[in-house]
């Protein structure tokens, strides 16, 4: 299939550029009764939603949603569920400046080898505003498995070289950072203010987690949990790296150190991230990304235009100094819309297993 | 899709179990007209195979493959290649000591869960002896890209706390470690003596590069070629962690720093890893994955049994005491796969795309 | 993946009911640079409309379509294609009479039980009302075919008891019926008329021609062109039957006379429809399709209610008294789809192939 | 995906040529816990298995087949599983004669337009020798469904001319053409002798009915269960045509004639074949499948060689004058194949769906 569906039986399929007339998505293998709302998708749209502080492009966009199809009456019918977004703040700049060339750490370069032509309106597909459409569908998920005890949840666990050990989750959706720790909002404000009197961007380390998630998930040897985590997390826009549990911390590790020992009382640590041979233990799932800096400076950079001359690029426009501050709510959906499409998997092979071994949880 | 398949185009489905009668592939979609023997296969098989030094398991398999099908008169055919390896060195040893207890960090806890049952011998699917049949199956892609002027080699990074800085590929592979400076190899060997004096394992890095991959392979915007490629190579038994290029150093790097510049004679740097927008670049493709300490140590640990009671666990037979050792050509394998089958899959929406640009390579 | 989406490369999402705010669909994997407007899409639709003649149901649809993305200054740019249709003429009727009950013949029964609850306005999903979106898409898949010299058309080849022999392509689109042989209409007018005041419906068969489709389309052995064309029209609401070329009269056929022999000229007869060992032969691709008679009839009929309790059924509302009459654009959407997605799949495994044995057309 | 896996969930990927070492296949998606042992296999196998009957080619195969993986002490694991089936009756014939020219109604002609190089013998990957393999993996299927009450039957309705009404299913297993109708025998008996001395072939029609399903299988409104079937039935080899209940004899039904209705006591008939708006509706699936005449008879025809050059075409060798005779146990597995893997698709998306309304069967 071609590239923009994610999912085997859970799927979304999503299409739309940033500065066309809107933003669609179909999501198809949505268990029937499910009671859902536009409001329900509204609240992460929201969270995702640019221009709500002084760290993120000031670009503004309602990004309401409207649901077109599959849901009747209040609650899904398990028919494919249809998603509008219209694009409302769509500048009519002239984009005659970057039309023919390409900017350094963009994707103009590669789609124009790619395809031959492009829309260059705003980075067209390759704009991260795609990523609401991301954000609209894995609140579907988030809300299905939140009714099976199921919980999604993600911060920001490093700014730039500026590390933020997790604390709690209270309060991460209170600020604009998704800090779990309060204290260092102020440390990040401060960063974030010289970054811009700078004209630089910074990258940023997104760590997302789900608790209550059952043992059994995952379908080896290659449809792992692990496998499809890292894939959908890597599709985000920016992300170059993606960890499970310990992950890179892993390679110095001993084996004595790393093993999660079991005990009738539960696992006694989580070096895994919840997920043993692809398939999860009933631990909670632990997943961190690497989000590079964002590619959109104001400091002009070398580059070539479609002739291969040389040119300068002089980056204009609204852009978020650091795409990661905005990560935390895709990042969320995409680990909610693997384990929603894992689920589903699981249930269908393993309907008739009965397993009388107790399940662990953490110590 | 059941789990057991990777690809879209060109697929590779493998069945088998560590010490079941056999392993058995089957690659469909590999071009006509390849030439092609069971040869070009066991190379690479060799190159992962045991117990070819004192730093591996010392089980022996001699891993000879034999291909069923879609082979004629020495070229594919375009249909469907079946390979098979017949295992040989299954010790017919007791399992009563493990077939109801679950080793710490390994899969029988997970798999246990999912399918209520398990083949407790050695692992079972669970083995990384599975990976000999993605060596193969890699290895016929690998023949196919090096027709195209595509080259994917790997080598190790790090091995626990020994960074291995990238020399040559000169010698790679006449290293036990594939260690890419011959120099370290002593302090690699002393370290391996020591840890299984200490009867323990540790991690690995592992890098694989690929080189002459033209500009445009990638289906945005989910089907980026860093996120299949993170996937497959998640995949990978003991795989924590996935980085493309920069990797999780692009967190603390500023925009500045991260975007790779484009003049007339190339790209100035290579932060990205070759891909821009989920799209290759025409630079190198660049990949780590960082592989867990093995599980399977003879320094005893706690677990339980399937009635939930506490048990001591006591690891016997033969094991690796770094998984990563033997990984190198499984991630070539897995990098080789991905790069065939986005090959094949830019190949059939965009075969008239014709771009004028020149292709930059690197400087 | 859920049963929402078609094709494997060229793939084509869609969603919506009968009766609520819209239809949508997303094509992903059209090559870059074909020239589309809605114009190109709404010919098509405009063929498959309601109430254009007393002999289709009175329903009033503009179908307007709106291109969402994936064209940019008038061209496809190789990302997905979103397509939205609103639906205008949702009568506010009263559902109550048969929101309880289960329509003989009409998905009602099944989608009850699958799902456990329904949109029962106007048939919700089941509904004809989806093939809207099939047509459109379609289109999209008939515009980039034409380039390539491959024409795909249709005609009404029976209605009920009446044989309709082909006489000329000439004149097909310009009668209700989409017959071939204009002398016939007016027998078919008063099969017609005579049907209403039976209050009763009937069945119709439709036969698809594809011209000019090259050798080599078609991946066996499950894949294959034929297979997937009966796929593709059998998912046809109302479709029982499926036949390629000669089809169901191939049973009584001797060897001597099915098998078409070959000349340097070209092909002596076309009994196979222009596919062997499911590939394209280079003949006219030939595929015929049996459609039921309109379950919604005025004529009272038997059947029970939710609680399984005994109900007379009186159907009310605005139908087709031969669903038929305007399946010939759908029919001819769906193998376009079809040979859509298998140019994308032939090319991207075959693309070095070349053949110097003249291909040979039909005599 | 390459075209040779079948199912979404339970998939069958197979290899193999008809003179190659092998048949493979890999059939990934099983419920783990299902006794299976090569035995459950083989009877299927036997009952398809060639020179049998004077009827039949003179082939000699074992066609023993050997499970590689997926069973542990005597029950599936829930992991693949590889089957394997030697060919041993490769005859070392010359095929020099055929080798250069097109066989006509074979698919000589289309491979080697599609791949440029074909192999010869016997037909290669287009020979129907492949079906075997459809037949183990079916078999696997047909042993689940039977658990679940599910019973999967078929039988030859028309042999050439002679239709062969359903009498009983008793018998249908002890004679050479499954014929529903003892009595029958002899006239196909007297039929077959007269077309081998005619050195002719000729088509047949084979029925197969499901019993037992229950509503709710397949995932409109693509993934239609019917459709499915289309496919899966029209992917065997010679197949032309398809049927669902009434098939095409509905094109001149009246709606009050098709329409089945219901009544507390069951549906009053079965015209939609058990399937409606896509999905099962708990009566009998019924589908009929047209099968063309042997292409391969010894009276000589006309055809060209990979010149283009005029050649007659003698063929030699063993065949089946009527492949029918054999195709009853692969149509057979096909359906069971469909059924199983929408079995487990209905029940990742709905398995909380509960439904207090009756299930209906047929009067």
């Amino acid at each position: 299939m071609s590239g923009n569906t994610l999912g085997t039986l859970f799927t979304v399929t999503t299409a739309g550029e940033s500065h066309g007339p809107a933003l669609v998505a179909i999501v198809d293998g949505c268990p029937p009764g499910l009671p859902l709302s536009s409001e329900d998708l509204q609240r992460d749209l929201d969270r995702r939603k640019p221009g709500t502080s002084r760290h993120t492009t000031q670009r503004q966009e309602a990004d309401e949603v409207e649901i077109l199809s599959g849901v009747f009456e209040g609650v899904t019918t398990g028919c494919p569920i249809g998603l509008l977004i219209r694009n409302t703040d769509q500048k009519s700049k002239d984009y005659s400046a970057i039309k023919d060339l390409f900017r350094p750490a963009h994707a103009d370069y590669t789609y124009h080898h790619k395809y031959g032509l492009r829309d260059y309106r705003g980075g067209g597909r390759s704009s991260a505003r795609e990523t609401a459409m991301r954000v609209a569908a894995g609140a579907i998920a988030k809300k299905y498995l939140a009714a099976q005890g199921i919980q999604v949840r993600g911060y920001m666990s490093q700014l730039g070289p500026i590390e933020i050990p997790f604390k709690s989750w209270d309060g991460v959706n209170d600020n604009a950072f998704f800090s779990p720790d309060p204290d260092k909002i102020p440390e990040l404000e401060a960063y974030m203010d010289q970054l811009r009197r700078d004209q630089d961007s910074v990258g940023a380390k997104i760590t997302v987690v789900a608790d209550g998630v059952p043992p059994g998930l995952g379908e080896p040897i290659f449809d792992r949990l692990d496998a499809e985590l890292a894939y959908a997390l890597m599709s985000i826009n920016a992300v170059k790296g993606v960890e499970i549990g310990a992950g890179f911390a892993s390679v110095a590790q001993r084996g004595t150190e790393h093993r999660d020992e079991l005990t009738p009382e539960g696992f006694v640590s989580n070096q895994a991230g919840g997920v043993l041979g692809g398939i999860s233990s009933g631990q909670p799932i632990v997943a961190s990304l690497a989000l590079k800096p964002t590619s959109s400076i104001t400091t002009p950079g070398r580059s070539i235009d479609v002739n291969g001359e040389s040119v300068d690029v002089i980056t204009k426009g609204r852009h978020d100094p650091c795409v990661g501050i905005r990560a935390t709510p895709i990042a969320e959906a995409m680990m909610a819309l693997v384990l929603m499409d894992h689920l589903l998997r699981h249930r269908s092979q393993n309907a008739d297993v009965k397993v009388t071994t107790p399940v662990l949880g953490q110590l």
